[in-house]
């Protein structure tokens, strides 16, 4: 299957959440021994209801080479009928971003991938070239300082945000590109969401950033669009300190879950 | 020292070119066994003359944690005095650029970063927290697509890329900014150079990219500005496909400081 065949399975059987896997040594569990066996338990008791991961690079790049480690240990362990999400922002001139799409496309196989376009469309290029995969390209972030640069008004009296929007269209042509927009900005997300046409969504930002759940849902089924993904990361993998930590995990992911399908149904 | 100490005294010295080690296994000399071989070498020959290195992560990163020990092994090779960029283009929400900041500056003890600043000022403040260190924020990129968004009129009618200058300015409080500008947008210099303040340039796009050397000199020479780095990677390592590369690195490297220091004496 390739990455928007794993997408579009999952949320046709009402998976919209991701679990956001931001594994920070510091967090888990004391009797737990490394951030890999976290994941791989965090894994067991989400994967039938998660419709997706998305792996923080900067908390395993965090840790140097053993940390990658884990993250590619980590990916293994993940069935693969599930998305994959490399979470890793990148962007850069041409051929440092094909080596980077090299990196998470070809060596550590994820499926998809978090990108900034600020450089412009020649920057990401490499990363459209993989037809299989899926790239969720920046356009408004779930942070407050989105509005240092995001939300400019541009000349012809529309946010960056927006105008972005409308590029990724037109990048579009292999239909692996999608839109990140932050949960947390839910006016912009209202007055936007007829903006997206086909895109596939990743919105962060609920759970620890506060955005609400309910609200998301309600504009994505206010016009029947059903590829969207809600990330949830802190909010599900460390509800428990203790040896619960997992089944706590799964609770939350099945609440979350349950929430969506009574607004869905 | 810390890094804009490094910087200024490079720069003093009359070196100004920093050596981007974009060190592709497809790349390099049949004969040298490994990237990190590599690396050892062009720094035994060019060191007495370099200003910096930059070294590009994508390369690295393409061949997962193997490359990230070389990375790290090639940091620590690098002399003490000598400023080392980590090009990395990293920017994301609070928590997550905590880590990329931890893993940059603390883990692999890089003395500098680029950053992406897309996301707006709360996404660089774990970076520039970090006062010893030096952020070179991206302004103006050297690829073509830069047009796409770093060259959008804003409602005020500068470009997008000025505003972003201005911010920089202001997030500077630490005299640990700095701002990256592509050396093949020489118009664009010339219009902006008054722009930038005091704070450090980063241009990268001198070489395999075409930027010219001499009108960017003479441009900062023009306002007598000194605490700028000129980045050539490709130009300089992959002078030579044989035994000789470290040889013609060192001369191409010495080559372009004269031009350098012809304009500027």
């Amino acid at each position: 299957m390739n990455a928007l065949e794993k997408l579009s399975t999952g949320n046709s059987q009402g998976k919209f959440i991701c679990v956001g896997l931001d594994t920070d040594r510091e967090k888990i569990p004391l009797h737990i021994k490394s951030a890999l066996d976290f994941n791989k338990a965090i894994i067991d008791y989400t994967c039938d209801t998660a419709a997706a991961y998305k792996i923080n690079f900067a908390f395993y790049e965090r840790e140097g080479y053993e940390g990658l480690k884990i993250l590619n240990e980590t990916v293994k362990y993940i069935p693969s009928d599930i998305l994959i999400i490399a979470d890793a922002k990148r962007g850069d001139i041409g051929n440092t971003s094909e080596m980077y799409a090299k990196s998470i496309f070809e060596h550590y196989c994820c499926d998809a991938v978090t990108l900034n376009p600020l450089m412009g469309r020649d920057s990401l290029e490499p990363f459209l070239k993989y037809k299989d995969k899926l790239n969720y390209i920046l356009a408004l972030t779930s942070n407050k300082s989105a509005d240092d640069f995001e939300k400019l008004e541009l000349k012809n009296g529309r946010y960056l945000f927006q105008h972005i929007i409308e590029k990724v269209k037109e990048w579009n042509q292999w239909e692996n590109c999608g839109v990140v927009f932050g949960a947390t900005k839910i006016d912009e997300l209202k007055e936007n969401i007829k903006s997206f046409g086909s895109l596939p969504i990743l919105l962060p930002g609920v759970g620890a950033q506060a955005g609400s759940l309910a609200d998301v849902v309600h504009t994505f089924n206010s016009v029947n669009k059903r590829n969207f993904l809600v990330n949830v990361s802190r909010g599900i993998i460390y509800r428990s300190n203790g040896k619960d930590f997992a089944v706590k995990a799964k609770e939350e992911l099945l609440r979350l879950n349950n929430e969506i399908r009574v607004i869905l149904k």
